[in-house]
């Protein structure tokens, strides 16, 4: 029996148990009860979640192992003496560390996350200042565990495969082919978190979308009242899909930059015969360490003032990230020289370590850039967004027609920028004096690498300005739900307006890094397929007739990703609002009091909860299996059948080529596909943010109107189809690295 | 003084000055008069656009004139003594003929549009099935005069070629290298189509919002009212946006596969040496002729029963469009056997004509299917827009929410579907027999070409039934403001409607063979490379990361364009709405009447539709050249930029390198994007006809208010930026083409 409503109930039994949890809203001690549900809810949908991605992730495990089992070996593993059955098992247990590193990643930022919500809404009660800092270094510990891991499983895995493959001792294998056996571990960490980013993100918004279209459009009460019953699922929503989803999102790709720079410098070190290729190969390993000193430095720079209890007005929370930020920036540049200078040196190319630091330079000016563009487009401050809110006076049809040309228009800038980074860091490695055997320059790739390292050398930083927004969005739910003084709510509103603007712009940057690492990765798939195939694959010519039809269709699958991830996100808001609008109409009392507009009303009724969260927990998990397995299956089956093709018409390697362009069509087109749904969900936000400062008719004009169908239609965009697209461009990436002895 | 009222009222003068056009609208005599406005509007931005786009035309002539006399010469020229200055006069003259005829097929196109409309609105009180035959007889005319003029104009000049430059005899040009001189052709034809375009589709969308916002939305009187003052520029709009637009625009992929193919044929009869080469590069030729003979049968087989004035109740218009299709395509399918075997057959390989002609079938199948697709998706007799209309019903943003799913999902079939009929023609064409010099097969392209003149080989009929359905608008609109009673009504509603469904069909119909054109050009391309180049440019490797980036801003000219062309139709839209709320607020007269809900009601002042008219002229005129400017500067500008990078740092080719990377890729982007835009919008146009029959509410009802925002947004999506993208990629594939020279 209590079992049974504990499944129907989406594992919010206990809490449903406790009948006085709102019979009397004034009381302040039933606050931590509000944030109890939150947990409950979370952690119910995390399990379930998780339970299904981890049997996907054996099966898969299965099929890679059979795939391993019956490939053909390299020349490299010959060479060392790896076996099959070796290399089939260092695979799949590479890929399961990945999964469950991802799983870990993902459960301690919503672990943080639901512990530090109610914490942060105590402190506003206090002091501005705390409540910013607690929220600040929760997100930094959940953003510090995230990369620590991403470090040690990778370190732990290298290590391990050293010693037990007796690596560079006479007849085994050497030093620089050793970070091809990780990738495993990059396919395993961007498998789940693209469930992980898919499940989550449909569940956020789904719930969000539902609560705002009855609850804010049709009966008018405010965001997180707690009259609307989908307002626990909204709130739980914000944990799983934006803490634990954002979490997987950096862990993978961090993981996968750090795999294919150490490829890369493997694969460099040999060309050029550099004596000790170590430094080489851990140089990425040792700039995500610095990464963790030099961010939690960051972090502790913004501190409290715990003993002034007066509520003194806040200094403004985003110029406090930003100090923050600029102390991490110039850490994390000094320290990047160091390392190059300690680790890049060779006496081959006594001056190459100086270019790479500037590589290194070029990252962390790119990753600058991004947030600020970010920032230019998606902040109410600036001409685009005014331009927006502008809009929405002339209704609802012209909101939509301006924010979809801001989204289009953003991806001008960013792409821009991404090839001015590519070209320079290329042409800097190229010019860094190390040459192959012939003496043709080799250096360029392992720039863009460094690039890329160096973009990330802050994440960690950026990792916790992301944490922060769901920490202080769902601090200010429970302030509201809680319905204390209208000052404390002001405290939690000017947080949850800061944490909107570093939600946006660490998007800026997660895409950023994606597309620099699936470049990365692309050359690791092209020297992985070399071996394979034992014979040059250097080109992957457009103007071939199939190859140029694998770009086609790589592009058309980031659309149709795209369409399935947004019409989950449909569905389930609409179930959400049948669900609403019924309890609304089946309990009339849930709305009594509203007429007297006092706030610490007592209401008749109190909604059902626990249905929405069991509605929008299993719709969720339901929805995200299609986009998921479509981005699974999709490169595997068009890189067999075009082999298959290709073995017919006497065609060799058309499979691998047909891949190959699909990758990177693919890539190119989730890049400009996630940057404009990122960019107008953030500007539809922030331009109704901008009219509820009283602008252009405020609240509750029909500029207002417009502007929360904008809102709406950018909630998917911008926190489920988005941000998946990051993982999924990532995921694409490791996929045909791993799958490559499929299409050969 | 007459001539400064012609100037602020656009044009509408002479209508103006006849103050008794709506003193009493309850006399017929008067529709002539709606239409006379009507006319002199679209006349006036017609004369002014054109005005503005040929001064641009001989600016860009001036700007190739200096380029080909400074560029390199070509082997071929050399051979045949074309001297430089010879050589520019030839594709500036090209340049200018096609620009010249593009301009007249947007004429003739609005010509008989204007005239036709009130002919139809007129039969429409007569009988349902002669309405039906007079527009689909006018929009044949236009049709046919667009095609032919494509035919004739590239026989004109390749005739005057053949005979001024001695073709074929001793010492003088081989009649293979004759195609490549018309390319210039192509390019004047996109040029204009692609202003004609983005001018029209910003004029017709930007007064159908302004007027729906203002009209439908704020003051609920129906669509095409006499009392909306943007009336008369919606009207303006459908002649100038579709008719002239989707003529150059048809005219334009018509040129363009015909040079493209001819080129293609030429290339590959001299790489296997046939005797006479002329009849594969005369084929498209032949094949457009024919298709204006199959298409005026098919059109000719719409009857109508003049005789029997009784209002029988009509047979679906769609039904008997459908059945002229079928004629059309029967017969197409035998004379292009008929013209296959005539010309394509050659003893070195005696079935090569039979492949051919499958390729040719490969084509029309392919039309077929995507006309059936855009019907799945955009008709709501099937399951995707029921579903879009279900989804207005929780609110306007699960609409927008549902319609950008819809619409990224309708991009996978076609691009399926195009996959495999390029695989399969250039199969066929491979393996036709035809073998160059050293054995190899060399047919595969030519192939996709002959794929692609099936495809078009019903283009006129297509075009008939796109050209009808503006005018079926019209005549609905005629109808409506001299308030006809409802039966002329239901006849010109049943006729327009049909025409929304053959216009998005149509549009479907113009991406797969822009498309195919684009993928055909493209070769030629790189053809026109290596011999300019005088070494062979075989490969676009785009593991090369200038070429990536050459690919990465290609997409993102796509998303840009979008979003200013975008842009544009919301800003220009928001002037028409501020004016129109204005003429309600000041001259509230306009709508004095209305409570008596009586047709043929008289109001107290009329509505000023000049100035509605003179601001959507104005502002489209000037938002149109940003987009434009965009397009045309960007492809010249990079290949430049990246031909001086690869001078200096050792990379020969280069810039013509990641010109082609940004050609395909900015096709591929284009392609999805534009079949994205053009089907959410088109879903959205239809959900809400399918509210309007009554379904879900029905007219007025909360789920037809989400329904209307929905359509709002898609009109500029699928009839400013889809269509645009068309001639966008089209014209990118021949700037390219032209320009060749600035990038080596």
């Amino acid at each position: 029996m209590m079992m049974g409503d504990d499944v129907e109930n989406g594992n919010l039994g206990p809490y449903l148990d406790r009948p006085r949890t709102f019979p009397n809203m004034r009381s302040k001690p039933y606050t931590p009860l509000i944030s109890e549900a939150i947990r409950d809810g979370a952690e119910g949908f995390f399990k379930t979640q998780y339970g299904t991605i981890s049997k996907m992730a054996v099966l898969l495990a299965l099929v890679i192992l059979s795939i391993y089992l019956f490939r053909n070996t390299t020349p490299q593993q010959e060479s060392s003496g790896l076996g099959r059955a070796t290399s089939a098992c260092i695979t799949v247990a590479a890929f399961l560390l990945g999964a469950l590193c991802s799983g870990v990643a993902g459960y301690v930022g919503m672990w943080v996350s639901v512990r530090a919500n109610v914490r942060v809404s105590s402190a506003a009660r206090r002091s501005a200042r705390e409540a910013l800092q607690i929220a600040v270094r929760a997100g930094g510990f959940s953003a510090l565990v995230v990369v620590g891991m991403a470090v040690i499983g990778i370190a732990i895995l290298y290590a391990t495969f050293y010693v037990w493959l007796g690596v560079d001792s006479p007849g085994s294998m050497k030093v620089t082919d050793l970070p091809l056996l990780l990738v495993g571990y990059g396919f395993g960490a961007s498998f789940v978190a693209l469930f992980a980013q898919l499940g989550g993100g449909i569940y956020t918004k789904a719930a969000d979308v539902g609560a705002d279209l009855v609850g804010k459009v049709e009966q008018g009460i405010p965001e997180d009242d707690p009259r609307n019953p989908a307002v626990i699922a909204d709130l739980v929503g914000d944990n799983v899909g934006d803490c634990a989803a954002r979490g997987a999102d950096l862990f993978e790709s961090i993981a996968a930059e750090i795999i294919s720079a150490m490829i890369l410098g493997g694969t460099m070190a040999q060309h050029c015969k550099i004596e000790d290729p170590s430094g080489f190969i851990l140089f990425p390993l040792v700039v995500h360490s610095f990464d963790l000193v030099v961010s939690s430095i960051g972090i502790l720079s913004i501190r409290g003032t715990r003993d002034s209890n007066v509520k003194v007005p806040l200094e403004d929370p985003m110029t406090i990230l930003q100090k923050g930020y600029s102390v991490t920036i110039i850490l994390a540049v000094l320290t990047f020289f160091g390392s190059t200078r300690w680790l890049l040196y060779t006496e081959q190319a006594p001056s190459a370590w100086l270019n790479f630091s500037l590589c290194g330079l070029v990252g962390i000016i790119t990753a600058y850039v991004f947030v600020w563009i970010t920032k230019y487009y998606t902040d109410y401050k600036h001409e685009p967004v005014r331009t927006l809110a502008l809009s929405s006076s002339t209704g609802h049809g012209t909101n939509i027609i301006a924010g979809v040309s801001l989204g289009l228009e953003s991806t001008a800038i960013p792409v821009l920028v991404i090839s001015v980074s590519i070209i320079s860091a290329f042409w800097l490695g190229h010019t860094s004096g190390l040459v192959d055997e012939t003496g043709t320059p080799t250096g360029g790739l392992f720039g863009t690498a460094v690039a890329t390292m160096g973009m990330l050398s802050t994440a960690a930083y950026i990792l916790t300005m992301d944490m922060f927004g769901p920490i202080a969005d769902n601090a200010g739910g429970i302030v509201e739900m809680s319905q204390q003084p209208e000052s404390v709510r002001e405290i939690t509103d000017v947080l949850d307006a800061v944490g909107n603007t570093t939600k946006a712009t660490t998007k800026g940057f997660a895409i950023g890094s994606a597309a620099l690492a699936s470049f990365l990765l692309f050359s690791a798939y092209m020297d992985e397929v070399s071996s394979f195939a034992r014979e040059p694959f250097k080109q992957v010519d457009i103007a071939i007739p199939e190859v140029f039809i694998g770009g086609l269709l790589g592009s058309m699958l980031i659309f149709l990703f795209s369409a399935w991830a947004c019409a989950a996100v449909g569905r389930t808001a609409q179930e959400v609002v049948k669900e609403v609008r019924r309890q609304f109409i089946e309990r009339p009392g849930i709305m009594v009091g509203l007429r007297f507009q006092l706030p610490f009303t007592d209401y008749k009724e109190k909604p059902d909860y626990g249905r929405c969260v069991a509605i929008v927990a299993s719709a969720s998990l339901r929805e995200m299996i299609k986009p998921g397995a479509l981005a699974i299956v999709s490169p595997i089956v068009v890189g067999f059948l075009f082999r298959v093709l290709g073995h017919y018409t006497g065609h060799p390697l058309l499979g691998a080529k047909v891949v190959a362009a699909l990758l990177m069509f693919a890539t190119v087109s989730g890049i400009l596909m996630a940057l404009f749904l990122n960019t107008a969900g953030g500007a539809w936000d922030n331009a109704k943010k901008f009219i509820e400062t009283g602008a252009l008719g405020g609240k509750g004009s029909e500029s207002h109107k417009a502007a929360i169908t904008g809102d709406t239609v950018g909630d998917p965009f911008k926190d489920t189809v988005g941000p998946s697209l990051h993982v999924l461009i990532k995921m694409l990436a490791t996929i045909t690295l791993v799958m490559a002895p499929v299409f050969l």
